[in-house]
């Protein structure tokens, strides 16, 4: 692969207490200059809050309304950290946040970038395990609610298209890979 | 799940050939007004070329350099569609662009949002086989060279994570499952 190229000038363009937009200008290897905006992010933890019935694994899922969608999306529990903050201490916060219930117990599911092309976003995979209830108020802006569902019922959307949030495809599959389910 | 926010105004802050940051100001029900970032994307594909090797089915990746990584990522063929571009002359696109290789027949593996709390992206995703060598050049600003592997070594990789870009990491254990490898 050639090598990468240079960035002529660069600037931030807009930013909120999340994220930010930063438009570099790039030399490319053929001496033209184009114009790139990237979306400079602090990451993000991604959770799938587990819980036996019965014999059966059910996942604490949201429905939550997306306003670049204009629509109710159903994924896990997930959060921007902050840009200092540790990743466990995030993935608890949203997890009471958001679902209303902590975990004893996180184990990592890997890793993903989600918008590799535009963004440097990092999301860090969690099955969050042994949990009892610990609410914390969720932001203002965020509209949600709770859905448990079955984790067998799940890996059918998420391998068949009923599920659409790529994020929790990702760690719904990984997770019951790990549970030795596939 | 309460009512959608309302959208108080709302302003174009960037935009390239590819996508736009639209920001809006939101009201929400607690009368408090926020601004919110939001991408405004015309949509993207995802492929999975796929040809036998014997009777292994065999990928052809890519080792992409990404500037908002600063990195090469392990990931499918992918591109952004142009905003009225039929999505599957697109996909063939994309595919003779990025692999050299044009496909005869494109399978649907179901659509997903990579980052629905920031963008209205959505990809569609399709399994490119009946190969033929017919290539086009791709852009300049792109580096990225094609890398062939085994599906089944993906699907590990995709689940242990080994590949951190989301869309490869949901269209390879698609595929895989459409493939009755799963």
């Amino acid at each position: 692969m050639s090598e990468p190229m240079e960035r002529a000038q660069t600037r931030i363009v807009w930013q909120d207490k999340a994220w930010r937009l930063r438009v570099d200008r790039l030399r490319l290897p053929n001496g033209r200059q184009v114009e790139q905006g990237i979306i400079e992010h602090p990451g993000a933890v991604v959770l799938v809050p587990l819980r036996m019935v019965g014999n059966e694994p059910e996942v604490l899922m949201l429905r939550q309304y997306r306003p670049a969608l204009e629509a109710a999306v159903l994924e896990l529990p997930a959060g921007t950290r902050g840009w200092d903050e540790d990743w466990l201490v995030c993935a608890q916060r949203e997890l009471r946040e958001e679902t209303g219930f902590r975990a004893r117990s996180f184990t990592p599911l890997g890793q993903i970038w989600p918008a590799p092309g535009v963004s440097n976003e990092l999301m860090a995979l969690y099955l969050a395990t042994d949990l009892e209830a610990d609410p914390l108020p969720h932001d203002a802006d965020e509209l949600l609610e709770v859905d448990p569902m079955l984790l067998r019922e799940l890996v059918t959307l998420a391998r068949d298209g009923g599920i659409q949030d790529a994020k929790s495809v990702v760690a719904i599959l990984r997770a019951a890979h790990y549970l030795q389910m596939t």
